[in-house]
């Protein structure tokens, strides 16, 4: 029970001795890159021939306004080397709630953890601002599935804290 | 010797196979926040205090224009669970080069990797545009050591491609 003098502390976060009430662990970091629809695609094409990344999944937006349209990226998770990327069309469900008054592309930080609403909670305690409605949303359609808090930082980042594992559906090829 | 066929490719990336010309593996990327000078190290207490963050290492900027100005960070280097995410000042070496023409703050993404020169060869063979000079730099005074290369990608995101393990002179505390 007692966590203190952890000789690693890799995978817990000092939540409590940093100002947090409750210390809350994050699974995994992803930056979502968000790129101008509908070049989504382009861009996956791109990271794997720039860079070897690897794709892992990727969910696409269920809409769209006419047939012509191109199938737009809800979400693609790529792997480079130990670590993830995710690459998405800027659209109204994945960016512009998210970005709020943003335009344009940007990097989105998704946070995944299994205790959400704490840690939407410190985030907003040390200064962040709950954004797109306020509340916490059940993603669905969202770039991420399961519970999702979306956190604006005063120096203008966006987090994504979401629940692990439910990211995107499967949709591969 | 042979590393063809290994079952898990997670540190490996798949260049060949995607239309790299050589297979290069990565073995981090960690966004980098670049925020509005001088308040970065106030983006670090936020990033401790709303999420636990673990500060590993800060590497201050040599130079202040006066004496009565606020010391910048070129990088502090910050866990959030498995991962690491940097913070940086907007400065000239860190920031107003890296990012062209782009104002205002930003996500950089730093690609950790062994073979700087190869993987700045793949990332412009498909399409990827070297900037800030268009030379591999020793990154001395800059946010990473080592070779850096700095290529901007068709969807306008910078990635700072640079050696492992030199990332940030230690200036703890």
């Amino acid at each position: 029970m007692a966590q203190e003098n952890v000789p690693t502390v890799d995978l817990r976060n000092g939540g409590t001795k940093n100002g947090c009430s409750k210390a809350v662990s994050f699974s995994a970091l992803k930056p979502q890159l968000v790129v101008q629809a509908p070049k989504a695609a382009e861009a996956v094409q791109f990271y794997k021939a720039a860079f070897g990344a690897e794709e892992l999944k990727r969910s696409m937006h269920p809409k769209r306004k006419a047939d012509q349209e191109l199938p737009l990226i809800l979400s693609a998770e790529l792997k480079l080397g130990s670590s993830v990327l995710l690459v998405c069309d800027q659209t109204d469900e994945c960016v512009a709630k998210v970005k709020g008054e943003e335009k344009g592309s940007g990097c989105i930080l998704c946070l995944e953890t299994d205790n959400v609403e704490t840690a939407v909670a410190n985030a907003v305690k040390a200064g962040g601002v709950i954004i797109d409605g306020g509340e916490l949303t059940d993603g669905e359609g969202a770039c991420c599935g399961g519970r999702v808090g979306k956190v604006k930082d005063p120096y203008g980042y966006v987090w994504l804290i979401c629940s692990p594992g439910k990211m995107c559906t499967d949709v591969e090829g």
